[in-house]
């Protein structure tokens, strides 16, 4: 069932088609569905079209929307239907209708199944105004219940997706039932614009996607880089003094490991294809037999290396709880279409831990980890009163999906719903949500303009020590199974510095921002004296730069500031000779005058307390 | 042309083979070819061997010698030779004479060849006392001549090296010319043995390799993976103060990148076979075409990468040189036969880095990089007066092996010359043995018992830069082709760390000792004492750990020695009440009384200090 707002919308695509008809009496329609917040058109215009034209489209449209445009049905025959099309040449109408009758729905996709509805005796049709068309329904009653919208891009859509089809014009709009929604999703939209990780990511140099590298590929720049290591730095040293312990593995590992774990069954489709090593490889050096068919596959997950390094030696029930930390890099074979920046990559490090445990130090440790992750929150300045938490369950009514025992999933639900209700968590519960091997708390958190982020997950996981067969020596000299948690604070680095450059629209805190000094030597002669500064602040662990370019003195200033660093100091004679520096401090219109010594201790004060 | 000492040890393989014919007369020869140190010899002895009957077998061949038994030379046709082995039962023999017959030496591995020759018409047969073997020679004159030697081992070797052959025993033997070497060799083997890091990554609990991991793919347990993140922790600092920028990249990359780069044509051999993504990938969710015939690598060096990001944007001169590191992790499909512990593994950690330049800064950028590689061997206490240093050079007479001008070669090959004469380096020259994209300056450095380790190099490149099309912005507004550095100063973390193990024979320095504390509660009232004391220190950055396990005190301490721990502490009641502390530091006998303060004030000193 549609929504009212979803009818709406709908129902503005077909307003906005019917405008196109009068203004381009031949345009062809494809097909225009809903999506977030509007909808689009793919219509084939027999013309390039420009911005402007989208205004006129626009105005047309909301000059037909004045005047109480009907939406009116009418059921008929999938014959009569094409015959209806095909006398107004509506082609791409008249290739569906033929394809549902011959084919059946088979081949048509979801987008289109939505318009044209999957009864193949009969289809019902829209008129709104002299426009008819395919539509599955329901409408709203006349266009004057169709709210308010805006046409807001155009774009290129091949038909039906695919390349050798001809290429149609998408038609972008958003429509909101009352004109202030409008007005904030706007101004949303234009905020979130300005602070566009990919855009940023860009202006700021600190990474970008090659197409020479490949998809979801980001290459860190040495601005990226950095931050990525002093957030990493806050990573480990953190870990290290919570009780974990590092681990190390590589980024490949034999299939088998996979199907032991049951991700080459459950997971294959967002894995790499296995590396055949035996086949390919030439030993043509030697006349030795290559006795190796081994087949690699680059690994989606760290667990069942930790898990192989739990098994490479007995462990005693006082050595637990194991706490193996890592940032592995990971690689998921992310669809094409999916791929997003730095929010869905297909090569990323996951900031991974495992935690392996006896029964009743479980309980103990998910509540340690919840309050790591808020920690980390506070740290990079979230509000954890908007952290939203989802428990994640299985699917009761599609047990194939997981692997487990019913009592093994009723258990760790139940323990994972207890933590979050001692821990006051903000919580919903989902199902069909969980891992195939456990259930797990999602945590997500909200950016200055209210988005909300994926971030940290929290798993209970029976299985996997059940499928490797893990024990440990308990204190009856038993062999035991113990359990095992995976988690991720941030997620992956990629994802997390994505939501944070978005987050501080690239001016980051201090304490982790790539620059945090810029030294502006006045002229040449000031470039030696600036050099020695920054090498003296270099030297108490700053990050500083001095830009040496032979430009004026407000351009360099002006360059400093679009990059968002936190200080900006130039350097002249007085500075050299010892006077107070002027300090342009970012988002402060006034230059702050401090000396060398006040300006040192309170950087090195906010870099401490992380602000 | 064989040496001395080579015709000594390949003779007494002969004398071995003799002994051994005595005892077992129905012993079949394969071959007896000199190894490093000494010889081996493939035999099938009708019968399984022990050390016993290798002490035999070694008395036998002593006793022959000392009755200086003649090498005798004798050339018959092929076919004479077939005849007379045919006759003896040697059917091994046999097989090598026939296929030289008939298939030339082609079907002849590079063993098989020194032994046998390569002349299709006359073979030569040496005679010892009353053994007779297929041999080119030349040998000693009698065994008077041969030396000393000792038998060593006993292993299996398929015949030919095919494992559907049968599987001879190989009797491994040293020799040298003179007791004392001998012995020297056997203090040496025996020393190596119990540094073997290896054996030493197990008992300390550093890696494993995992079979059902994969080959050649070390898993870091915590106590190797910190000992490796403080290691890192080192070499990022002194990059960052030595003016590096950090950048970072994924393990794979479009194919195309190494067609451009040289290594798909010059080094496939040792890459892992290619990811072929769009025929193995199921978008099976979307009806939409995959248009994604994708063909990725898995990175066998981090170059091109760091290519993509130089071309990213424009640079001016006033940028460069840039100098840009990454400690990126790589995978070359090594041989299985070479692959050893640590030091020849398949995925590896290359610090690598990429210094991008104009000309005239090339020699100063050499320089530095050559200053920064003896500092690192200093700070972990190798003697930079031993590092041994090999130039590189093309091989003038086999050009196809690489890419570029005569010119580029020349030019590059004499500025490494002249730096390293400059810098006053121990260096050597070496033909065809540069990368194929240029030469390189190639460091070895010694280990406590004299053994050369393969560490840093230096490559000047001047043709990726071309095959890549770099270019920078010079002082004259015109695009100008830089040149490229490409430097490891470990080479990789994985091999280093196997030296550092087989260096300390796991008694780490202090600085970089993966725990550097070991406490050892008296008993179980003390253990929250202990480990209040362990937080405590812990906080100052040190890494401590504290046995509560439920042994002997006498045990505990033991186990702490065992693992190479520098400072083991008992904790009683004494040391609880605020009293001095005993210590027993690693290596010396008598335990030394100090303040705790005093302690601390030491152990931060060492670190600091890198002791």
């Amino acid at each position: 069932m549609k929504t009212d707002i979803e009818m709406m919308r709908h129902s503005c695509a077909h307003l906005v088609a019917a405008a196109v008809a009068e203004l381009y009496p031949k345009a062809k329609f494809g097909v225009g569905p809903t999506v977030e917040n509007g909808f689009y058109y793919d219509i084939d215009f027999g013309t390039s079209i420009n911005e402007e034209d989208l205004q006129k489209i626009e105005d047309k449209a909301k000059e037909m929307q004045k005047q109480k445009v009907e939406f009116s049905r009418q059921e008929v025959s999938l014959d009569k239907a094409i015959g209806l099309f095909e006398k107004n040449d509506q082609v791409y109408k008249v290739e569906l209708l033929k394809d549902l009758k011959t084919k059946g729905t088979t081949k048509v996709n979801d987008e289109e199944l939505a318009e044209i509805g999957e009864n193949i005796d009969k289809v019902s049709l829209y008129k709104t105004g002299e426009f008819i068309d395919l539509c599955r329904g329901p409408h709203v009653k006349d266009s004057s219940e169709i709210g308010v919208f805006k046409l807001t891009k155009l774009a290129g859509a091949y038909w039906r997706g695919k390349s050798e089809n001809p290429q149609l014009t998408r038609v972008y709009g958003v429509c909101f039932a009352k004109q202030k929604e409008l007005d904030d999703y706007l101004t949303l939209l234009e905020e979130a614009e300005k602070r566009d990780h990919r855009k940023l990511g860009k202006e700021l140099d600190l990474y970008h996607i090659d197409d020479m590298v490949g998809l979801g590929l980001p290459l860190w720049h040495p601005k990226g880089a950095i931050m990525w290591r002093v957030i990493e730095d806050f990573w480990y040293k953190y870990h290290l003094l919570g009780g974990y312990e590092l681990v190390r593995t590589p980024h490949i590992g034999n299939k088998a490991l996979w199907e032991t774990s049951g991700h080459w069954g459950f997971y294959n489709d967002s894995m790499y294809p296995p590396l055949e090593v035996g086949q390919t490889l030439k030993e043509s050096q030697t006349n030795q037999e290559v006795k190796e068919p081994e087949t690699y596959l680059l690994k989606p997950m760290n667990c069942p290396f930790h898990v192989q390094i739990f098994k490479n030696r007995p462990y005693s029930y006082r050595e637990l709880p194991l706490r193996w930390a890592e940032c592995g890099t990971v690689y998921r074979h992310e669809k094409k279409g999916q791929l997003s920046g730095l929010t869905r990559v297909r090569g990323f490090t996951q900031d991974d831990a495992h935690i392996i445990c006896a029964k009743e130090q479980v309980e103990d440790e998910l509540k340690r980890v919840i309050d790591f992750i808020l920690f980390i929150y506070k740290s990079f300045g979230f509000n954890i009163d908007d952290v939203q938490v989802f428990l994640s369950l299985r699917d009761p009514k599609d047990k194939e999906k997981y692997v487990g025992s019913d009592e093994g999933w009723e258990l760790t639900e139940s323990v994972l719903r207890k933590v979050a209700i001692d821990k006051k968590l903000n919580f919903k519960e989902e199902e069909g949500e969980a891992a195939f091997y456990g259930p797990k708390l999602d945590f997500k958190i909200k950016d200055c303009l209210g988005r909300l982020w994926q971030c940290s997950t929290l798993q209970f996981d029976f299985n996997l020590p059940e499928r490797f067969d893990l024990n440990f020596v308990n204190n009856k000299g038993e062999q035991e199974r113990p359990y095992m948690l995976h988690r991720a604070l941030f997620g992956s680095f990629e994802r997390f510095i994505g939501l944070l450059i978005e987050h501080y629209a690239g001016a980051f805190p201090v304490w982790f921002a790539p620059t945090q000094i810029m030294l502006v030597p006045v002229s040449e002669k000031h470039v030696e004296g600036a050099r020695k500064i920054r090498e003296e602040l270099f030297e108490l662990g700053l990050r500083v730069d001095s830009d040496e370019a032979d430009e004026t003195l407000g351009n360099k200033v002006r360059k400093a500031a679009k990059q968002k660093i936190p200080y900006i100091i130039v350097v002249g004679d007085k500075e050299l000779a010892g006077e107070d520096w002027m300090i342009r401090i970012r988002g402060v219109e006034k230059q702050e005058k401090m000396s060398k010594e006040k300006f040192i201790e309170k950087i090195l004060k906010e870099v401490k307390e992380r602000v």
